[in-house]
């Protein structure tokens, strides 16, 4: 390093970035530095709009700009169905498959034991509510679906929600398991491919 | 992406990042927004700030954020030689090693036609012009070490100056090409040996 306070700085800003190692930090920092066009600036500025603009919709927990974000506030979407979510960017593949037309939940992570993060500190005791709340008002969630990660964490979360809807009579379901499409049977692992026999489909 | 206008420009701003593709500004832009203890400030307040104190030095053209960088304000460096670089970030890499003790001069890239960039848009006649007012002023420099990159516009640069300087019976030399220290024979490739075979040292 040339030992040029700002330089360091920026560089160690970089670094704090997932993925981001020093390495690659000093690279970017330098790239920066050689820019033209007034990119720092216009960096800076979008990280400072997005600060300001982008907040938690107060139903669902996605991101927004808006009051409310465009699902929760879409006449159209059917409401008897909730789709659950770990982060906000799991809601774009969801969309993407254009086979889910009901409202989304988004947890903000899942229960890991491991990392220190139980029920308490996701949007769960929100998603209670939410149902609840539908079952009161006279348009009831009938049915909630669970898009989680296919991972340890994924299923003890799927696994402790089941268990509170499972009292309540609300329709409880996991996203299916098994060989995505276009594969090659060969390349599959052996659980995946376990999970896809027990999970089999009747013609 | 879930069509947030600010979020999409964050996106697009850290895309253009060298190395970061569509799916790590994304991954970024979500961590940013997930980021607690003021990040997105401080590292917008980082790139503004780099942007407003970093320069080049007037003498060798590294970056600095004062007149004159550190290596062309210490006296106690030699100035009868001259080490030139392509980046400025190469001049750690020199100084690492311990082994040299004179200037640097940085050339911000190197010749290379493919890419449109001839000696004109380098700082190649602000080398020459160095070393001529070095040649005028009672303290010569007497040897311009070339410390480019091993490839072809390397080579292509190194050839160029080499013409100019031995014109003005100015000394140019090139580090040395050859085996790395603590490399296992076995693993060199043939161009390397090569090089090293036709640089060997008498022992």
């Amino acid at each position: 390093m040339l030992h040029i306070a700002s330089l360091e700085k920026l560089v160690h800003e970089l670094n704090r970035l997932p993925g981001i190692g020093p390495k690659t930090a000093q690279r970017l920092a330098y790239y920066i530095l050689r820019s033209k066009d007034a990119y720092p600036e216009k960096l800076s500025e979008a990280l400072l709009r997005v600060k300001a603009e982008v907040h938690s919709c107060p139903e669902c927990y996605s991101y927004t700009d808006r009051d409310i974000c465009k699902f929760c506030e879409d006449p159209h979407r059917q409401t008897e169905s909730i789709c659950v979510v770990e982060e906000p960017s799991d809601i774009s593949r969801v969309e993407a498959s254009g086979a889910f037309h009901g409202k989304y939940h988004v947890l903000h992570g899942v229960i890991s034991p491991l990392d220190g993060i139980s029920a308490k500190h996701l949007k769960i005791q929100e998603l209670i509510n939410r149902v609840d709340a539908s079952l009161e008002n006279g348009q009831p969630i009938s049915e909630v679906i669970l898009a989680l990660d296919a991972d340890l964490e994924g299923d003890t979360t799927a696994l402790y929600l089941a268990k509170i809807f499972q009292s309540k009579n609300v329709r409880i379901s996991r996203i299916a398991h098994g060989i995505p499409m276009g594969s090659d049977i060969d390349f599959i692992d052996d659980r995946t491919m376990g999970r896809a026999l027990e999970n089999r489909v009747l013609l």
